[in-house]
């Protein structure tokens, strides 16, 4: 065991939680709650004449990635058709709506943001007229060029309706010398940087574009002759469709509405691949593949791992839910330590809650997240969490097993330290507030109360991720871990955030 | 009596109106009421330390002249906050939304639309980015010219987001050669041509400015220090402020945010003064003065020149309500035959009604309008309306009556046959489908199944507009009676509507 | 002119109102505005495949009378389906509600109220089960004896869900001897006092019955072969039906859905006619008749009437939308003072308005009501009313009417001075809250700050309802007016109010 | 291998599946997932200044049980105040109603209904006035002889608004010799035969009894001084409160407001005790404790206790969502087979669903369960679920594992066979549907379509749940698969459901 694991056995402070921090309510923040932003989800349909009504399955499948607004552009030759909302899936479309989308082709998109600015307008997906007609555009990720290149196109007189990147690639494609709309996109891509999956509809054509090293997740799927394009293959399960293969990096996928084809083309030449390590860790849905391996055999593998990096003997192992249950099930696997629910998530939370008023917050109303007395009481507990950002959630989470009885809290997370902010579409607290940037894992296990701390090693993670995989061809962004962004990377200190 | 007042007597086809006229439901468009599409409304504040509560009040006192949707955008000082939904100003808005609207200089808007297209992104105020920071603006008026200058800014690669002529204002300032906002606004309306009243927020300033015609009515107010900008005078009274003076026509009122004080500039000479007489006969809110005419006194002085005119011997006068009221009750007045009660209008119809089944139309259900059976049963009837565009309202309408027992309904229209559309912000169906362009008095009398029927002439008209105001400071437009544009008027072939 | 008309001339408290009175928001309660609380209406419909949807239609007709609550209960022959909720018609019922009310008869009710309690409850049509299966009960009206009744029922182990009058009569229908339903239903009746319309469905019937006064209006029509019942003759035109009969005081009409036949019976002989005045006066809707008057030719009559009875010389005349319109067009017509619109009525508001701040109400933001400064400015105005309860109001209306200019403001009032309370189902204040009950005409003339003050004589309030029919058979409630009350009133110390 | 294990191996009809089940939609009937009925929940508070706020905490960490309609009354001494609507706890409740319901003293209740009729009505709890003033009460459980009671009751003339089992409760004690509340809660308890849990308020005091045989869990917590009641012990947690006692079968404990003293007192002696298997297995919360037992706990035994009994070889084991999940972690734990997410259920599924088309169910769209391919692909599959009601679910999931490439299917149940309805207020459905009522183990494999199939014997579920609790002082109600009812049950042909 190394010195990190050993537990001070004194002065721990012992900062009991009253329960004030699960309870989110109707403004409720991510970053309130000391997880990772989530991301954006986009969803695309060719060549199906319920286009929108899958469009409405595939993006409540992708519901995970973002539930702040929704919304599905759909082309049915002649014209556009949109809607957009503030709100999940289900909460911005109904049958009146819906019914107005009608056609073959549609892209759509669910919004996870975190500005604090009016935010129907950022709603995707965007819809311009530009000279050649309408033009719909969807996206995840992020463009770390951005604001530069906004500023340019100001410096030319163009008015901007919302703080999207995507309404930057718009005008690109708007004043590209070409007037065909594939010219125009590559035109466009080749000046922006990041990490992207985008869908495109003008001029009759529907185009996805992944990144040229792959940093966002994208797959195409197929339904019967329709095809599909997601950002997690979990949307094609919800549609009756099957997963057909990845968009690859740097690819362009062209599908023509008058003639039904597909063309396979590129605007970059793939660049060392570098999947985003985090969506397996924490952000995809584990019955998803991305870039063919399941999320959930993945972090049960984490799991295992990090049983054999930093065994400890207890009486059981738990999860937070919901996104560590299959890396902590690994861990009990591995151990033969039971794996009990010591922490339940009360499933109907929303965002119509009532908050507790303070009395009741300080006597203890939990909402969101309890610890189960009769599974932890006097036991030892092995705690297995996939990520600490800030440090704040794991403290009360510790705490709520330790007022609940436990007698020993074990925290192992099943990812290195996060200690470097996230450029490519993911929403982190700049750096000083990242608990790994600036303490070191003792400081860490102090600060969370915790017993013992530990944190699955990279090569562990990857072996984790990979060990199923041919490694020649593939490869994971690390760079919240390890500081070492494939991209160029802005300055940090002008840096919002930037999921769209 | 003109032949034209002459009843058939034979041959009248009775075309009993089965009621399913009326019943409008949710998708209620005027143009199938055969009313004239209602305009939009702004509405302005500077200076006021509520300056969204303001104009919450002011909206809702102008929803007469839109439904679709509202909006308000403040700025204070340091960023605007805007706010816009579709529907009624009271539903769009709530203490919520209105508490995040914070700051002294607001415009707003309540926006009729007659297009299909997607519309939640054509609710104003439109808000831009551009080089100099941020851009709000709300208009009533359309422009003539839009087409062109839109078409000329796409070959240059602009992008648009809304159908609506406002964007195109947008993208001439932001791509003028001026930094500074009011010599861009000056630029900008110097090219475009048409009816307008702009409410323009950038640079910490507040514009407000009309076209160089006055086509559009546009009043400025007070409210202690604060200054008020209106479509409408009943908006001033709705808010506790006071008519101050017109905006005049041709005028740029410039509100420095932080000088608090105002500059009158002009950006063109005034030109010939034509206020839209639409806005007296039918538009305007009967408490409003438009040009200093109290609205329901000129109403009443139209009713009491159409006795004069068109005398009829008869034992009722009813008017259609509401817009018709006044003029029936001047008619009365004028010749004595008493004012009834003989149609009434439902007044809790609204959007979210249930269509009532075929059966139940056929069996004359009716929500909107009824005849008073004890009022007109074996009467003689005067029936006053406003005006007629298509004459299928005014067949059902005379229809109902005659259901109810009347023996005779004598039509009186408070205007001229309306036979030219409109290109300067009011709905109109094209030529071919206004009934005065293509049919005689004769014919439409016929078509309408009255007993007899009279337009009020243009003279009377205007005399009853203005007979307590000095005529030579003054002018109508009165095109869609006469044919007179006051500007150069766009093909017809190409036109769309054009409702801003 | 009596010495109550002459003005103080001096000592006139200005007492200019600030414009918090018509900001009614969404708690407004009628009383809030010194109007009589408005009533209940009734709907059935017999023998029609459409029953609920004509009670759609015909309930939202009789909207007026309530906007509470809502609800419809439909009988099939062997079960009923039935739907209540807060609210106004167009907001309890949508299509999918009214899909799953299927049958061939019905009965519907909206409802004012004035209880503070849960309301829900309290909506109507009541729906019990009993030994003999279902029973359904809707009623206007008021039942004097109630207390005592259901004192009783609780002392022989009843249980009581709601605070309504008709849950005694269903009480002593379940307790009755009789186990037929017309039977029941007659010896219950014959047990209680007051005022009533009642539709009430057991059995496989569907009963009519009205009080033996005919206090409250009841009306029978029909629609093709189908049998309508209403509280007012307007909900027929609304439906397509046509006006048949009135339900005759203590008269009980059975409609038997097997047999599809209509029995004529009575419950008591009919007693003294007694129809509320204030049905004409102020609750019935100008396009309804009552007792076969209609109703805005009564109040142009009342307003006549006034003219003849306390003249005075002015500029013009306006009245308080809406009820009192047809009264200041009578009044016009008879003195050939011109009607003007000297206050108007915003009629977007509506429950869910945002209420302004008190610096915003203090700057005189108005939302209900306005006064037309370029009407009044200056001129000698006669301002009709239908009543004056607490006073209140009208010293509100008036100050609108100075505060915009007006240089004299003479009061006519439609009635006599409302002195009394109502025992028969329409919200009054206590005694002691009627100004009319506790002040001379000068005084109140003095408290509503007008220059002169008249009431309508109950001898020209008479004369005007009744002119144009014979009057041996008829009489009507003023005990309003002049204390005589048709029944046995209860103490009133111990009322409640008592609107069902 | 006993013979019910043995795969056909031929002759397996593929009925493969088409998606069309777990597309709840709005009218999702849980009888349609081939899921037993779930029941109510009940939540009080005594002694508390903010007992309605805790219950709304209370009641929605009590939601499983029940998500039709949700009500709160409470008492503050002089009167009662109460809300109740349809929908969740979330969606009833919201800060302005709560507010009004002030008072230190309340119960609560959630429903789960499976009635066609007028909803509303019944939800609970029920509000009366009687003779003795207020009367409130809440119920979970079913009174098997309450049709015989109604009846009677109806005789006397008693009147029901609901379907509700309460309401023949509140009228017993309305009809009671006794006035004294305490005296006629007990007579009216006698009287009634069945499985309960009630709470009751009236004079100033609130009661809590359970049935004689402890047929439905219900505990006591505290909260400072406060007392809490729950149907479960979840609820306690979730409101910062802590298990006290169990309520014990055939006891009443009175708490009086005036004195807050505390009476224990029973109404009948403690019968055979009886707790419902079926909580164990299926419907509490897995963080809950049902007497002393964790839920969690006892059905990762049954998984592990199903491994020692039905042993079979596989690649992986996977859990039906979500109550399965537990047994089959406990039979991964015990076989060492590793347990997978192989079948997902997508978390944003709710009422306001849209339903797929006819074409898009036929293609395969799902929302709520889905397989996952890459989990199962080739595998043999352990499939775990809690019980098998009519065996169309069970066919499904199998089929939807089949279509995702499972090689064997062999699904393990962690219940017996379930042959027998409930009668103590569980929705099941009649004899003749319960597939194990009608056809042997064998025969059940086929019809779903499974490999092998094997149910938990009744001796390994009573171990299972009771292994670590003395056998002497409890005692399971295992009527649904033994036959064997506590209680006198009703004539099953007389039988309707009976959930209150």
């Amino acid at each position: 065991m190394s010195d990190e694991l050993k537990a001070d056995g004194q002065g721990r402070s012992p900062r009991l939680w009253t329960g004030d921090f699960y309870n989110e309510g109707v403004n409720a923040h991510a970053g309130l709650f000391d997880k990772l932003g989530e991301e954006c989800g986009v969803f695309g349909v060719f060549g199906h004449s319920e286009a929108a009504s899958l469009s409405y399955y595939g993006l409540h499948a992708l519901q995970h990635r973002g539930q702040e607004s929704a919304g599905i552009c759909v082309a049915d030759g002649t014209e556009f058709n949109y809607h957009r909302g503030m709100g999940l899936v289900k909460e911005v479309f109904n049958n009146d709506n819906l019914q107005t989308l009608t056609g073959t082709a549609s892209i759509g998109h669910v919004r996870y943001s975190t500005s604090g600015e009016s935010k129907l307008a950022n709603a995707q997906p965007l819809v311009f007229k530009y000279r050649e007609g309408d033009l719909a555009i969807a996206t995840n990720g992020n463009l770390t060029n951005a604001p530069e290149i906004k500023s340019e196109l100001e410096k030319m007189g163009s008015i901007f309706q919302t703080t999207s990147d995507t309404e930057v690639v718009a005008h690109l494609i708007a004043r590209s010398k070409h007037d065909d709309i594939v010219s125009a996109v590559k035109e466009a891509l080749l000046k922006v940087e990041g990490a992207y999956a985008f869908l495109i509809m003008a001029q009759g054509k529907l185009i996805a574009a992944r990144d040229p090293h792959g940093l966002r997740p994208f797959v195409a799927g197929r339904l019967g002759t329709a095809w599909l394009f997601a950002s997690e293959s979990c949307a094609f399960d919800a549609t009756g469709g099957a997963y057909y293969r990845d968009v690859e990096p740097g690819e362009l996928l062209v599908l023509d509405m008058k003639t039904g084809r597909v063309t396979e083309d590129r605007f970059s030449p793939i660049k060392q691949r570098a999947v985003c390590a985090m969506e397996y860790i924490y952000f995809a849905r584990p019955d998803s593949d991305v870039d063919a391996v399941n999320i959930h055999s993945a972090r049960k593998r984490m799991g295992r791992q990090l049983a054999m990096e930093a065994f400890v003997d207890a009486d059981v192992v738990t999860g937070v839910p919901d996104s560590s249950i299959s890396a902590a099930i690994g861990f009990a696997e591995q151990t033969g330590i039971p794996y009990e629910l010591g922490l339940i998530k009360n499933r109907y939370t929303g965002r119509t809650f009532i908050q507790p008023s303070q009395e009741l917050r300080e006597q203890g109303v939990k909402m969101k997240l309890s610890a189960v007395r009769s599974i932890v009481d006097g036991k030892r507990v092995v705690m297995i969490d996939d990520s600490i950002v800030r440090g704040t959630t794991s403290l009360r989470i510790v705490n709520l097993l330790r007022e609940a009885g436990a007698k020993e809290v074990h925290v192992r997370i099943s990812s290195p330290p996060f200690a470097n902010p996230c450029f490519y579409g993911i929403d982190t607290p700049s750096r000083t507030e990242l608990i790994a940037a600036v303490k070191s894992v003792e400081e860490i296990r102090q600060a969370i109360n915790a017993d013992s701390l530990y944190f699955l090693s990279k090569e562990g993670l990857l072996s984790a991720i990979g060990q199923t995989n041919s490694e020649a061809t593939r490869g994971y962004c690390t760079a919240c871990f390890d500081n070492r962004y494939p991209t160029v990377v802005p300055d940090e200190a002008a840096l919002g955030c930037g999921c769209d």
